[in-house]
């Protein structure tokens, strides 16, 4: 195979690229003086090199610690439990949190052999031990396996003193009610509250 | 700088990457155990290595000459114009030309200050006397600049017996009416053909 198949072929591995797309990109790329086909190059080595995984709450980071859970100002007791890095991002985002993160890299999905073995569980029962975590906000987006997630962890903290919240699921920001699927409107509809 | 970052702003220069994509694709990377990443960065390497131009056609190529012009059972006397090396790969996708192909990896754009000396248009020549050329097709996207150059390639050639055509414009396949531009409608209106 071309070296410029193999290009195309990694490239259209990107989420949202399709064939056509890739193969753009990778004309693109190859496009004298290739300084950016040189920086992208460079940047994956470096991130990869360089991103692993903090100790505390599983977030990457580029040093021991992430950036949140140095941060002295940062809320002691309540914790965020997340599937993915990018839902820390996108609630940080939202400049509303102000606790800490804990990221499970995952959700207990048997389908895809993923049990609660595979995922941090006892590190995070032993943050709750440690960092006296007061309130535990579950931020999974809603499907039956985050709900499965959701349940085992509330078993595996059910013998401390803790609130385990979830995240509140309705109509979003600007949901046009006619686009939305039946499950967020029976949500909706269920958890109705008085104005 | 973080390295993530520095990855994220690598990724939103690609083509159609928009923010929220490129951190998308970024954190997809960094997913364990990167594989991804890793085939991502030694497909770039290598072909950032390898893949240079033909000497012949300028087209991509790995090896001196393109499997094109190495190709005996390509058409000897008819050349292809063309812009980009995308250009290629577009016309041998539909398989209805037999002939050979010339990049000019760029068109004649004052604004840019891309004048005919920056195209190999001496090289275009010298192939032109070389190799008999009888035909010169130019495949132009339509555009002021390509005008300009086809009109240069023109003068450039005029001294030799060769015929030289360019694509034909007008409604593409599937074009719907009420969705097209008028200068393209105005195209289709000019070149109409019997039935």
């Amino acid at each position: 195979m071309s070296s410029l198949r193999k290009l195309v072929d990694a490239l259209r591995k990107l989420p949202g690229v399709g064939p056509k797309s890739a193969q753009r990109m990778a004309y693109q790329l190859l496009k004298e003086p290739r300084q950016h086909a040189n920086e992208l190059a460079l940047a994956l080595q470096i991130a990869i090199d360089r991103i692993q995984s903090c100790l505390l709450c599983n977030d990457y980071s580029e040093e021991n610690h992430c950036d949140i859970c140095k941060h002295p100002e940062r809320q002691q007791h309540t914790l965020c439990v997340v599937e993915r890095p990018s839902d820390v991002h996108a609630l940080e985002q939202s400049q509303l949190y102000q606790g800490r993160y804990f990221v499970l890299h995952g959700k207990i999905s048997p389908l895809d052999g993923i049990g609660p073995d595979e995922l941090p569980l006892q590190k995070l029962k032993q943050r709750v031990q440690n960092e006296q975590i007061r309130e535990i906000i579950l931020a999974f987006s809603h499907s039956p396996e985050a709900q499965v997630t959701a349940y085992f962890i509330q078993e595996l903290l059910k013998d401390y003193e803790i609130s385990i919240t979830q995240l509140a699921y309705g109509i979003p920001s600007g949901g046009d009610l006619e686009l939305l699927d039946a499950v967020t409107l029976g949500f909706a509809l269920k958890h109705r509250a008085s104005i």
